[in-house]
C-alpha cells in the first residue's frame, strides 16, 4: 500500500518548490521581483566577465545565467542563493579546458558544455546518494587559502586586458613572464580604460556607500547602488567606446554576441574528453559546492531557516546540467551576488527564476548594445570583485593557532599558485587528511593521578595529585586503530620497563571513541605480554560503544584484570589490595 | 666542536654491526655457523623456486641470497631476521614487470633489478628521514587479507608446473582459464612429481615431526628435519629425473644455471621504464617491510630484545640496493626462514652473513647438479609453503568484530584476487583510512547525567542518572577536526531547539583530542549562535594540550560561559545558579 502523505513528504524533499509554492502571494512576489532586478543589472556585466575568465566566448555567460536558474528555483532549498557563474569555477573551468589543448571555439565551447555536464551528473549523484558530507573533507583553512590565491590568480589573468595585450599561462609565474614579454606593446587607451574603470569600481566599493548615506540614502539602498557601479562603468565605457570609435585605435570590444535565446546543446560523450576533464569536474562540483553551501547557510541562519546540503547538491547538479544542455558552463551558488538577493529582500527560489527572465531579456535585446564594451571594463569589474576575495590573514592565524592547519594552508596556496588550481586544493585536501592522520599516529598519553578531595584524575605533570604505589594509571588520549595501534604497546612496555615493582597497569580510556580490530589485537598482545611480567592490565572509564564491541570479543575473557565503570572505583579497589605499609604518595605539578 | 661520545653513537645508530661485533666471541659464532648451515639448505630450493614464481631465470634467486644478507647484517638490526626472496614479494614482483609487456629475457632482467633497486633506494630513504611509521597505513586485517589472498594467487600460479603444462595470468580468473585452455596436454610423469612432491611435502610439514618426536629426536631438532624436507624431495627428484632421463619425456627441468658468484649489474635508468615500476616499488617496499618488521619484532621480543623499525628500513634497504648490484631482485625478510635460523640458534646477525657464504658456494659448485632438478618440484615446495599463508578466519574475526574492518579486509582479498596484487593492497589502504575518517565524520554525542552517589558522569541512556534542569550536557565522543566540524554544529543547535527553557549547554571535552582550526571556527559560531538565543556555552574536562591550544585563540575570551576542570565541578556551579523550586530530577535508563 502507498501513503499518500510519505509520498507528498518525499515529493516535497526532491522538489522543495511545492513547499513554499503553495503560500506564494503578492507580496512576496513583489519581494522577489525588485530583487531580481537587482540582481539582474548586477549579473549581466558579471556573466560576460565570467565567460572571458573561463576562456569562452561572451555569450555563454548569460546562457549559463538562464536555465540553470530555473533549475535551481524548483530544485534548491535556499531562499536567497544567487547561482551562475561565479569567479573561482570560471578560473577552474579555464585550468580544465586549457588541458585539452584545443583550439576550435566550437570545440572549446563543447568542453565547457561537456564539463558542466559531468560536474552536474556528479553532483547530482552525491545528492541522491546523500554523500554531501564528502565536502567536509575540505578544512576550512585549506578552502580560504584555496580561494585566496585563486583571487589572486584571477586578477593576474585579468591584467593583459587592462594593458590591452596579449599574455596567457595558468600559473602565477607563467602569467607574469607572459605579462613581461608583451608589455610593449601595451595600447594606451585601453590602458587608461582599465585603470580608470578598476579605480572608478574601488571607490565605488569603498567611497560611494558613505557618501550616499550622508546624502541621505538608507544604508541599505546605498548597499545597493555601490553594487550597480559595475552596470555604470560599463554604461559609460561603452559610450565611450562608440563615440570614440575606440576599436579603431586598437581597444579590444566585446564585439558580436549572438542574439537571442541560448541554443540547446548536448555534452561530447568522447572516452578521452571525459577522462580528462573527470577530475577536474569532481574538483570543481566540491569547490563550488562547498562555496555555495557555506553562503546558502550563512544567510538561511540570519533568518533563521534550513538547508538541506544533500538537496543542495540535486539543486546544483541539476543547475549544472541545465547549464549544460543550454550552451553555458559550469555555475554554482555565488557569494557577492548572494548577499546582494538577500539585501535586496528575496523571500523564496522565485527570485532566481525571475533574474533568468531578466537575463533572457537581455538576450534578446541588449546584446547589440554590448558590442562597444571594452574587455578592459570586464577585467576591471573581476579585478575589483576577486580582490575582496583575497585574504591572507588566514596564514597569521593558523600560525598561531595549529602549525598542520599552516602547513595545509601553506601548501594550498603554493601550489594554486605556482602549479595550477587543481593542484593546489588536491595537494591540500591529501595534506590535511595525512597530517590529520600523523597526529593521531602518536597519541598523547597522560599518566594521571588523583586530584586530591575529589574524585577527577588529570596529569600528574599539570596538576597536584596523589598516586598509588606500584600502579601505573596512564590515560590514552586518542581513539586506538590501526594508524597508532603499535605505538600504544611500544609506549606502555617501555614505560612499564622503566617502574620498579609495579603490579597495576590501568589503561583509562574516556578519550578512547574506537578501539578498531588492529588496536585490539594490540591489547591482546600488551595483555599477554604484561602477564608474562606477573602484571595486572585494567581498564576504566570504556565507552559504552567501545565496551559493546569489546564484548564480542574474547579479550575481555583474557584480561588479566578488571574493567572498572569509573577510575575512581579503580583507585578505590586497587588501594584496598595495595600491599600493607605502603601508602599513596603525592605527586607534585612540574 | 665534535663529541667523540656523540659521534660514536650515531655511527652505532647507523651501523648496527658496531654493537655486537665487538663483543662476538668464539660461542656466538658456533651458534650462527650451525643457524646459517641450516637455513642455507632451506634457502637454495627456496630461492630457485621464488625466482621462477617472479617471472625470472632461476639464478637470480641464488644472486638475491648472497650480497643481500651481507648487506643486513651491517646495516639491520634484527638479530635472527633471514633476509632474501620471499613469496609474496617475487609475486609483486612478477606483477609489476608484467605491467612493461617486455619478451626479451635481458630485458627482463634489466627490470627486476631496477625494481630493487628503486625499492632499496625508497626504504633508505625512508629510514634515514625516519618514516617508518608509515608502514602503521596499512591495518592488521588488510595485511592479514592481503597475504591470504596473495598465497591463492601464488599457489595457483604454479599450478602449471605441477600440470607440466604453461598458462599464464596475473589473476584467478586469468589463471584458472589459462589452466582450463590448456590442461589437456598434461604431463603425465610431470603431474605423477609435482603431486607426488606436494603430498610428500605435506606430510613432512604435518606428519614428520610427530613421527621424529616418538622415535626419541628433541622437538627442535624435529622441527628443523621437517624444514629440511623441500632439501629430501629436491635431491630425490632431481635424481629421478637425471636417472629416467626425464627431459626426453617432457618433464621441464630448471636446465642450465650459471655457473660462478653474481656479475656485477646497475640499474636502468630509463625515464618510462622508472615511471611504470615507481608504484609497484612502493608498493613491494611497504609491504616487504611491514612482513619483515613484524617477523622481527616478534622474535625479538621473545629474547627481551629490541629492533629500531626506521634501522630496519636502512637494513632492508641496503639490501635491495645490494640485490640490484648483483643481479637479484627485491629481497625482504622472511617469516618461515626466520623462524627457522631463531630456532635453530642464530644469535647475530652473522648469521646471515654465513648464509651469504653457503649460497656463494653453492654458485659455484652445485648449479650444475640442479639441471635435472624438476621445475614441478619447486612448484610444490611454494604450494605448500604459501598455503600456510592462506587463513581466511580474519573474515569471521572482523565480522563479529567490526564492520569496517570487514570491509576494508573483504575489499582487499577480492581486489587482490580479482584485479592483482597493486589494486589489492592500494584499495585496502585507502579504504581502511576512508572509513576510518568516515566513522569520525559523524561522531558519538552522548547526553550524560550524574551516577547519584559519585562524581561521574555517563549517558543518559544507559546509566541511571540524575540531570539539571535547564542545562543540557552533551559529552562529544571524538575529537574535532574539519571533517566532523559542521556535524557537532548541526548537532548541537537541533538538540537545544527540542528543549524548553534552556539556559546553559555543557560540552564535555574529555575524548577530545584535537580542537582544529575548521572545529575552532565552529565552536566561536556555536557560542555566537547560542549567545543570540541567550543560552549559556560552557566546557568542562579540556584536555591540557586542547586547552593550550584554545588559550592561543580569541574563544575563551568570547566563550559566554565557563571552562570547568571538571564536570562534577560544572555540575555544583550549575545547581546552586539554577532558579527557585526547580528540582534535579531523575533520568531512568532506557
Amino acid at each position: 500500500m502507498t501513503n499518500p502523505r510519505r509520498s507528498r513528504d518525499l515529493l516535497t524533499r526532491y522538489l522543495p518548490i511545492l513547499a513554499w509554492a503553495r503560500s506564494y502571494d503578492r507580496d512576496t512576489a513583489t519581494s522577489d521581483l525588485v530583487a531580481a532586478v537587482i540582481v539582474t543589472i548586477m549579473l549581466i556585466p558579471q556573466s560576460l566577465a565570467y565567460a572571458l575568465l573561463a576562456g569562452l566566448p561572451a555569450e555563454m555567460g548569460l546562457y549559463a545565467s538562464i536555465l540553470p536558474l530555473v533549475a535551481y528555483a524548483i530544485f534548491g532549498t535556499s531562499r536567497a542563493l544567487a547561482v551562475g557563474p561565479v569567479a573561482v569555477v570560471s578560473l577552474m573551468t579555464a585550468a580544465a579546458i586549457g588541458q585539452l589543448g584545443l583550439t576550435s571555439p566550437a570545440e572549446i565551447a563543447l568542453a565547457a558544455v561537456t564539463l558542466a555536464f559531468i560536474s552536474g551528473v556528479f553532483l547530482t549523484l552525491l545528492g541522491v546518494l546523500k554523500l554531501g558530507f564528502l565536502a567536509n573533507f575540505l578544512s576550512h583553512p585549506v578552502i580560504a587559502g584555496f580561494i585566496t590565491a585563486s583571487g589572486v590568480l584571477i586578477a593576474a589573468s585579468q591584467l593583459k586586458h587592462i594593458f590591452g595585450i596579449s599574455a596567457e599561462g595558468h600559473t602565477l609565474l607563467e602569467l607574469v613572464l607572459s605579462l613581461a614579454e608583451h608589455i610593449g606593446q601595451t595600447n594606451p587607451i585601453t590602458l587608461v580604460i582599465g585603470v580608470g574603470a578598476t579605480a572608478f569600481l574601488f571607490w565605488v566599493r569603498k567611497g560611494l556607500k558613505p557618501l550616499l548615506v550622508r546624502a541621505g540614502v538608507g544604508p541599505r539602498l546605498a548597499d545597493i547602488f555601490a553594487k550597480a557601479g559595475p552596470v555604470a562603468a560599463v554604461v559609460a565605457t561603452t559610450l565611450i567606446a562608440w563615440g570614440f570609435g575606440l576599436d579603431a585605435r586598437g581597444v579590444k570590444l566585446v564585439g558580436d554576441i549572438p542574439m537571442g535565446l541560448p541554443p540547446l546543446s548536448a555534452p561530447s560523450f568522447d572516452l578521452s574528453m571525459w577522462s580528462t576533464l573527470l577530475l577536474p569536474a569532481v574538483l570543481i562540483s566540491i569547490i563550488g559546492f562547498v562555496e555555495s553551501v557555506s553562503v546558502a547557510q550563512t544567510l538561511a541562519a540570519k533568518r533563521r531557516q534550513r538547508i538541506d546540503p544533500d538537496q543542495e547538491l540535486i539543486g546544483l547538479g541539476t543547475s549544472n546540467i541545465a547549464s549544460a544542455i543550454s550552451g553555458g558552463f559550469p555555475v554554482t551558488g555565488g557569494f557577492s551576488r548572494s548577499v546582494v538577493n538577500f539585501d535586496a529582500g528575496a523571500a523564496t527560489p522565485a527570485a532566481g527564476a525571475y533574474t533568468a527572465v531578466g537575463i533572457g531579456i537581455a538576450t534578446l535585446v541588449l546584446t547589440p548594445l554590448l558590442f562597444f564594451l571594452p574587455k578592459a571594463t570586464l577585467a576591471a569589474t573581476i579585478i575589483v570583485a576577486v580582490l575582496s576575495l583575497v585574504d591572507f590573514s588566514i596564514l597569521k592565524k593558523t600560525w598561531t593557532y595549529s602549525m598542520v592547519d599552516f602547513i595545509a594552508v601553506t601548501a594550498t596556496i603554493v601550489l594554486t599558485l605556482l602549479v595550477g588550481v587543481e593542484m593546489g586544493v588536491s595537494a591540500g585536501v591529501l595534506l590535511s587528511i595525512f597530517l590529520h592522520l600523523y597526529k593521531t599516529s602518536k597519541p598523547h598519553v597522560a599518566e594521571v593521578g588523583l586530584v586530591p578531595g575529589t574524585q577527577h584524575f588529570r596529569n600528574v605533570k599539570r596538576h597536584d595529585v596523589e598516586t598509588l604505589p606500584g600502579v601505573l594509571t596512564l590515560r590514552v588520549d586518542e581513539s586506538l586503530y590501526f594508524v597508532n595501534a603499535r605505538f600504544l604497546e611500544d609506549y606502555v612496555l617501555a614505560r612499564v620497563s622503566e617502574c620498579d615493582n609495579l603490579s597495576h597497569v590501568v589503561l583509562m580510556f574516556p578519550a578512547v571513541n574506537e578501539v578498531d580490530m588492529s588496536a585490539l589485537e594490540t591489547l591482546e598482545e600488551l595483555n599477554r605480554r604484561l602477564g608474562e611480567q606477573k602484571i595486572t592490565l585494567h581498564l576504566t572509564e570504556v565507552k559504552g560503544p567501545v565496551m559493546d564491541r569489546l564484548k564480542r570479543s574474547h579479550f575481555l575473557h583474557d584480561l588479566t584484570g578488571r574493567v572498572f565503570l569509573s577510575q575512581y572505583d579503580a583507585w578505590c579497589a586497587l588501594k584496598t589490595a595495595a600491599p600493607e605499609g605502603a601508602d599513596e604518595k603525592r605527586v607534585a605539578a612540574q
